[in-house]
């Protein structure tokens, strides 16, 4: 399978936040933001591996900043790395205030995705992805203890055996 | 004020198609898409004008191309050209299936937005806007020709006095 | 294929206007008042048609007067003439208080759809309308001309061939 | 207080079903119509009363006839009569397939509204109604048995002391 | 058929009132709510029925407590009888403010469904229900007076004809 | 503070899978079960230490079992541990097929919230939860753990001095 690009595939969202979208404080609900990551995610991820995708995990996302109605946030969607049939894919948000002041980054977080074939709809290969610049490079590298972690987190590998994980821990 | 730049105020916002988005035959209704372009528009215009913004009219608007259920859209907004307290603005739509195959310009529309100040919520002047690209000078150039049509299609200029329309019939 | 009278497919909607309808401002956006225009021109031609239809255009659009949240608005939507395979629909849009005050026409627009036969999905014929009323006749007459000038603006008919609104801007 | 007439207020809305109104066998679900007839009723009801207005009671609904995704309601909400400071609503809706065929009457309901003051959000006084039609006439007349079994249904009057029902099932 | 318990198909639902569930005086619409009793009563009578239901009518319901936006409400909707091809549920709301203060009964209403074979989509056998407590035994024995009610009310019924509702008349 | 019970917080909600919240499989987005998950937890939070709350952070959630259109799914929100300002709320979330059946566990996932006063809206102190069950120990003891991997996760923590998950890691 020929190699991709993250250029390729990088998915740029835009939501303005409605009333609907926030609790009554006004604050924009933590679940809203996860849904759209998970939209962003998965059009970038359906763009690289060229077939129907579904989610398989989140990781942790944490929110430090309280985004406000009539903001406007932007999500930037990534894929990382190819593993054999899926992707890991990154999410950045960044919140500005509607007029385009306040910009920070508020959000981010690691999304993976199982390509399914388009007619058998089981999970299929999917492309390698090429990392460019040094940034792509060190996503592509902590691609593997991500997902050690994950692996442990969902209860499909033994603590004792995430040799990257430990190795992490033990020289640190 | 300050002269501001295209790139500054640029707006990408990319949406899937879901199946409340559609009419019967499976296809994204014309007035979903429209309310995503002014939406687009609307955050690309308060971005360049730093100010609350509303929508005065959208210019004529055709659809060619179906757009299907899990097709995934990307809206580009551009700012045009300012006048004295409004703002021309160009949203264009690519429409492309979920895998990112079958890429399309599938609408195009020019929209204007009146910038309201912040606090007295009237009317306020808006920032010039330096078009540096020969596609931004063209559409630059274009924008005081369309404003006289939408004067007349809104009443308030009459055909006679709608000097650039004029040359340009008597012209071609 | 039999004549039909506007009064067969007129078609009335009453909306109330949500918090999640409007901008931060707290005023409807314009988008959401063009997806209702939509919706309801749809509807009527439908019923004009006997068919399937889709949005083929809107023409332009302004928005003078703010509509809020909680105020009712009310779209009559009418068609105007068919052509060939598709149909005009004047659409023109009523808002009012919650409690029946302050009552204004706020909007109209003409919109365009094209009639799909039920089976094949392809264009089909669209019975002919009748106008009655001298208000009808005048949309009937205006009908010919917006639809060169809608020719013009999607790039179908170069701006040297459109005689009607030649003869327009040289008579007035 | 001046008497107002039915044609005064009456309410006209027109809903196509989207695929989120349906159960999955693609029906409309009994309570997206129930949410329609409400909003109905209560834009005739704050329009009649010329003031804000709450949701006092909903009676009995039947569904006997399923609505289908793509279908077109339309419903009309009428005044049937004001008391002190309520005000009985009859809303009934009509369904049709998207091109106008298959027209039935589908369901309707009698709802009954609160008055409230605009500034003290307490109940205030109601318009009388002034029925005209022998249509309206009946609705007017059957209005007080119907409030009578409302409030022996709410627990707000023993049976024994409902006269006008006793009456009515003792005559039949 | 096996007799079901009310235990085995009771429904819980939880709902945070968001800003588009209100009315322009933050409270709650008449209408959501009972869209949301709809939902809970449809999803127990699912289950009870072990097959698809449709919504076959909905008695009196009245507001008396206003529930503003914030507030959170419970739904428990328990089948009280089942009938031959049809099941009576009953749906009771709590609200609560977000913070679990100012708890009170708000609603309650009777719901019937009736059960369609998967397959062939027609009105099929439900199984019976059993009562345990007192309460559930009380809520079982009113179910054919109520039942009376609504075929009166649906004009399935002739006033005359209602046995147990003149008993209960005349016997209070 | 007085100490309280898991119980006094346990939230359960019910949804309905509809179309809008598929993908063009027709299967649950990852996204939108999370915003439900969300929802439930900050209920759940707000209970428990009432007071207005914040999402601060949400683990790792992996998704194994496709959940359907017409698939209802339950969740299930449980306070497992106050911290000074913070609650930890573990939610599970369980689907079952329409009329009840293939029930099954498909996710769970530990959500963090902030309680916020509800004057200053500045962060206030949690009453403390006291464990009752084996099973509400063990979320106790384990949320010290997972509270660690959240800071070294959000970057608030070097790996370093996560003594308890080295000990962890180390012991495996």
């Amino acid at each position: 399978m020929k190699e991709k690009l993250v250029s390729e595939s990088l998915t740029i969202m835009t939501e303005m936040i409605m009333p609907n979208d926030t609790n009554p404080l006004g604050n924009l609900m933590g679940g809203n933001l996860m849904r759209w990551m998970d939209i962003a995610g998965g059009i970038c991820a359906a763009k690289h591996c060229a077939s129907n995708v579904v989610t398989a995990s989140v990781d942790h996302v944490s929110f430090s900043s309280a985004i406000r109605v009539g903001d406007v946030i932007t999500l930037k969607a990534y894929p990382t790395r190819a593993f054999t049939t899926s992707l890991e894919v990154y999410v950045e948000v960044y919140a500005a205030n509607m007029i385009g002041g306040n910009e920070r980054q508020s959000n981010h977080a690691y999304l993976s995705f199982v390509a399914l074939d388009n007619e058998t709809k089981k999970p299929c290969k999917v492309p390698p992805l090429r990392p460019v610049s040094s940034e792509e490079q060190k996503r592509f590298d902590g691609a593997s203890r991500r997902r050690e972690l994950r692996l442990i987190l969902s209860g499909r590998l033994k603590p004792g055996d995430a040799t990257e994980i430990k190795d992490f821990f033990a020289n640190t």
